[in-house]
Formats: structure tokens, sequence, C-alpha cells
């Protein structure tokens, strides 16, 4: 049972146009490969992320995860939907230290439009990004 | 259809054997959650990681890709199961961070062992924790 | 030689007070360590950061860098100064992860202000902070 | 004042040596960067490291964490010297994020030897490299 709104054919036209904008920031210079994500809040915010990386690589920042920071870091932590897109003609979907960050502040079933230059896009939940997740709490719940 | 051999018994309980002992090697002072891993490379060899964490959180290196980079440092680059545990009395999942660790070096059925300090486990692939995986070569090989 | 611009006494007061209030929004429940930045760029946007923690302690993101992807995502890719703040009576200083994901940006002498919540605070540079900094266009410049 | 042993000549020799070995498992198909570090303890046990980087950038492990991960998880936690070597004809130092994960080990003038192909190298100590360190130990104490 779904527990999050279904967007509107207007809002997903605003989550593939500013996800695609979003890219236009990405700052990339040694992977090459833009990122942008749009991130729609429960209050009707839209927030726009980029990746952005480093000479050390392991301290890049992801589109999405600029995105959440963002979002939170404005007092948004309640969330409807997630767009990511790229330069590719194919979906890209968040990696895996994405799908841990965003998994945080959940609902298990966000959608998340993976999202081409051309508009067209393949949606998944969040559950189906990151099944079996790793939380403290669900770790720690059964103790005591 | 499975691309890689199952464990004997005697391998399984030596995974179980060596992820419990991992976690008496973690260092972990801000969160108490002592993580153990152990790693069966194709060769035959077996590796056990810890979680190291550190001041600043995002420093924190998991026990599983602890267990990794020692076995890729000595040039082990295949696998055939991962066991995790910790000291919880339910299995606990990899973090997304560590899917996406794993994911670069496959294969996509790589047994992963959630494994209880009473030697209880729960088995998934690898390909069950991160579905869509992320990876370059995918995103860009419809490039050109 | 300075290559940048004092901040004048109204705008070291901005910094002093948005760096303050940016800790209002840390999502750190595992810390328990609020931290707040303040940046100014150098086209005179003031942008705030809080730091945001994950259950996989390895995924959090700081404040100070939730501060730079913030002002990148909107095309602000040149700094004036930057402060950091938490809840202790003492200076704290930016985290490595963050002295590195800074020094992308620049410049060497970027003023960093360590603020206390009573409004006194320490001043370094960012070359201070980071001496003898990885880049891979310094590592490579020599080669060829 | 030191807290910290000298190198012999034959030890700073193998510290070179191992360094420069380490680099030969480095698995960087993004950035080929390889970068090999070597650990000694102060139990006299030798480790060799390398960078092991991820289709998502932000994933990668240095050369130098991947050694003291490797050193904790058997146990070894006290450091007498590292050597990080590229294949640079420059020394070329660690990262910011690499800083951080040591100086939670100490000591604060350990020695890092920044090794070129040639055997030359640049040698400076830990709190050279970070200094104001960031330990939520030091932030912390104040307060009570
Ligand atoms: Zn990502
Ligand atoms: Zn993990
Ligand atoms: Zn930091
Ligand atoms: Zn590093």
């Amino acid at each position: 049972m779904s527990t999050i709104r279904a967007l509107t054919t207007e809002e997903q036209e605003k989550l593939i146009d500013l996800s695609l904008e979003a890219r236009d920031n990405s700052y990339s210079p040694y992977s090459k490969f833009r990122v942008g994500a749009a991130l729609l809040t429960e209050d009707g915010v839209w927030i726009k992320g980029c990746n952005v990386e480093n000479a050390s690589y392991g301290a890049a920042i992801c589109a999405e995860r600029t995105a959440y920071v963002k979002a939170l870091s404005e007092g948004h932590s309640k969330f409807i939907a997630l767009g990511v897109s790229t330069d590719q003609v194919v979906p890209v979907s968040p990696c895996g230290i994405c799908r841990q960050f965003i998994s945080e502040f959940g609902p298990k079933d966000l959608p998340v439009y993976m999202i081409t230059p051309n508009r067209e896009y393949k949606l998944v939940t969040l559950n189906d990004l990151l099944p079996h997740s790793f939380s403290r709490e669900e770790a720690g719940k059964f103790l005591l």
C-alpha cells in the first residue's frame, strides 16, 4: 500500500525539466559525467542538485546527495519525488552511496525517476533500489 | 543461472567463524556498533575485515570494504562469498556504500551471508542487495 | 600576498550570525554534534549549511560540504569566506575531508572562521588547514 | 619533542621498496592514477596498500586508508611511519580524507614519506599535513 501521493502530470514535467537543468552546474572535470537531480519536498519546494567532484575521487558528492543536503539544510525533510538525469541516452540509476543517504529520510515508496535527455524515464521506488535496507534502528530494535 | 559455485558446508562454517572473529578488531568508539566481515577469494584465500570509524563520521570505513581493499591490495580480485556479522541478534545487511563498492567486482550472484552471533544467517545475493546497479560501463555503453 | 579581500565588520557579523543559525537544521541523531556553516560567495550570495548524518556513518556530509555543494549547484564557484560553528565553547576546525573538498575551489588564502556560540572566533586560512595540498593538477603538471 | 623513534636506513629503504611495489595492485581504471602505500607498525609489521576506485567516484578508497584498515583489522593500531608513492616524478601528498583518517591513530609526529619512482622523497609529519586537527575529544573536552 502506497504511503505517498503520485505526482500530477505537471509535477512530472517539472521534475524532468529541473533535473535536466540541474546538470548545467555539474562540476565533473574528472569523469566528464554530468548528473542533475531534482527533488520535490512535501511542503511543495523544488530543489536542484548536481554532482561535485574532487581531485581526491573519494570526496565526490553526487547530484542526489547535493539535492538532499540542500533541502535538509533549508528545513525540508519530507520528500515526494526524486528525479535524476545524465547526458546518457539510457536511464542511469543512483549509486549505492546515494541510495543509503536517501533511505535515511524515506519513505520506502519514494518514486525515483531516472530521466534521459530526451525526457524518457524509468520509474522505480526507493525500496526497489535499496531492498533489505540498512538502518541502525532496525538493527538495534530487538536489543534490550 | 548461477555463475558462481556454492560454498561447501565446511566453507560456510569457516565464513561464519571468521566473520564473527573479525569483530574483535573493530574500531567503533563512536557507534559502539562492532561489525566483522569475512571474504573468500576465488584462489582460496580467506580475508577478515572490521569497521574503522573516525571522529569525522564521514571518514568511516565499514567491515565489508575493509575486507575488499585488503583482498585487492594483495592481488585477489575475484570473490566467492562474503559474510557479515554484528553483535545484534538479527541479521544486519551491508549499507549502500558497501553494496556499491562490492558491485565493482561482482559477480552479481555473489552470496552474501548476514550472520548473527548465534551462527544463524540470512543469505542473499549481491544483486538482491543492489538491483538496477550503477556502473559507468553500463551507463556509457550505448554511447558512440 | 593576499589574493582575497578582507570581510567588512558587517560581513563578519553576518557570517557569525548565519553560521550559528545554520546549526538549527543539523541532522545529527548519531553524534548529537550540531554543526553550522556559512559561506559568502564572490557575487555576494550567502549560503548556509549543516551536517547531515546517516545510519551508515561513512555517508555523513559535514556542514561545510553542504554549504559548498549548495553554492556550486546554484552556480556560485568563487568564495570570499567560510564560517563554521558548533555547540562547543571552543572553536572547532573543519575535518580533513572538508579541507580537501574546499581546496578544490580555493583560493588558498580563503579565510575560515571557527566560531563559538558566544560569537568568539579563531581565524585561519585554507592553506593553514591544508598545507602541502593534494591536487591532481599539481601532481600531474610536471608530466609530459 | 619527538615521541616517535626515527627509522633506520634499512627501514627507510624497505618503506620505499614496499610503497613502490604496492602500486602494482592499484585498481584505478577511472583516474589511471596509481598510488601505493607502505605502513610500519609499532610491533614491526609491514603493511602495503593501494588505491581502489569505483564507478561512483565518491566510493574510492586511497592507498593510505587501505593500508590503515588492513593494519587495524589485523590488530595493529600503533604506527611508526607511512610511505606514499605514485607514478609521478614529484612527491604527491596524501589527500585530506586520508589525513583525517590517519590522525585518528596518531602520533602527531608520525613521519610521512612522499616517495617518487626514482626513490627520492619528501618527509613531513602528520601534524604538518593536518594542523589544527579535528578530533571529537578535543572539541568536547572543555564541556561539562
Ligand atoms: Zn550517488
Ligand atoms: Zn557499509
Ligand atoms: Zn568535515
Ligand atoms: Zn587519500
